[in-house]
């Protein structure tokens, strides 16, 4: 497959389907999360709140499928999959939105992790899961709620070499809107996860000698907040099938 | 006067009124824009599209005086002067707005420069302003509209040495919710400015020889917004009368 951001748009727009980790190396990812305009203020209150798990990218105009962030792109064909949303459970995975669109939807972009893996391969931190999911958790933390939407903060983790910790860190400090820097580095239950080995979204990940669980926010919290508030109707990426944007990683 | 954020909120609550330009070094300053729950939407939009002139540092829940910014603060007297504005005019600068308080108020606090001058300061870049207040310009380049709310860039200006540019530009990049790294660095008619010693906001700046002029965007593009966009009824600070909060700078 082609590797610029408007080749792999339009593959998805064709019918292409698959995760998106790794692909376009150096542009920016982003977390989807449609809803009707009665819960975008809440919802971009949410992210305002609570920033390092959502950093807010762009958002859309009532009805339109446009995105500043990748002018030409269609946001929903341009993903690789979907999922829907009603009452806050899902109730479907498809690879097109088109005939589920309406007027007064919004469309929010957030920041992912998947754009600082590239850098930090390049800067030497080993990337444990190429051709799988990364792993992501939900923890007993609480975002700070704004009018109806609240819900936990969800974690992705990457083993870090014990010894690239300080790079890892010092790298995605510099990027806020993927998340920034680390929330927690070590123990997981120190964040209310029991169990490295069971994911709550994506696959489990492969642990070297001496490497070090180092957990991010992640925008997958959204998504936890839609099941957790249960918005009538919600439409998100589905998990890993992030929308790709023309936006240069900045670091 | 006591230089604490507590000390100086105290005051100002008891009525002692003055521009903050240099007070309680080392807390952020805001911004503050209070408008009603109906346009709060397009407020916080025009913010994130705008995220350089507004870094929104905290927005309150309908009807609540209280921000997270300064426990215990009252956002209705413990700045020292307020501007009212009606239909996108001015219409008076009281230094409470208890009486003008409403159930549906919605209160926005939004980094200001003022939080990085003690840093400059530091770092040895002079401080060409004390007992004065930044100049501020309404520049030629249009924000990013959100729904209602549209309107003019305005910048601050701070004459700076040349030679000290780059670390002024190296110290701002790091503070992004003080507006981060400068939008324009010499000419002032490359921002439409048409005469620099005549300030739209703010006192007249004193230059040094081989000093440059550096603009950064400024917190004021909202009060500029209020002006072209004209809600029926909003709240602001009076220019360089900001809310000491409880925030450590952070860099």
């Amino acid at each position: 497959m082609a590797d610029s951001p408007t080749e792999l748009r339009a593959a998805f727009r064709s019918g292409v389907s698959g995760p998106t980790s790794g692909l376009a190396p150096g542009y920016a990812q982003a977390n989807l999360l449609v809803v009707s305009t009665d819960w975008a203020y809440d919802v971009l209150l949410f992210a305002q709140r609570n920033q390092a798990a959502c950093p807010v990218l762009d958002v859309t105009d009532p009805g339109s499928p446009a995105t500043a962030l990748a002018p030409g792109a269609d946001l929903r064909t341009d993903l690789p999959k979907y999922r829907v949303w009603r009452d806050g459970d899902p109730v479907g995975e498809p690879t097109d939105v088109t005939d589920l669109w309406r007027e007064d939807l919004v469309a929010f972009l957030v920041g992912c992790s998947f754009t600082f893996d590239s850098v930090l391969t390049r800067a030497g931190v080993p990337w444990r899961y190429p051709g799988r999911n990364v792993a992501m958790y939900v923890t007993d933390r609480q975002c700070r709620p704004a009018g109806r939407v609240h819900g936990p903060l969800v974690v992705s983790m990457r083993p870090v070499p014990e010894e690239l910790v300080d790079t890892a860190v010092r790298i995605t400090t510099l990027m806020p809107r993927s998340h920034g820097a680390p929330v927690h580095i070590g123990p997981a239950a120190e964040l209310g996860i029991a169990d490295l080995t069971r994911p709550d979204f994506g696959d489990q990940a492969i642990f070297e000698p001496e490497d070090v669980p180092v957990f991010w926010a992640c925008g997958v919290t959204l998504q936890a907040a839609v099941m957790a508030s249960r918005p009538d109707f919600a439409i998100t990426h589905a998990p890993g099938h992030m929308f790709i944007t023309d936006l240069r990683e900045q670091i």
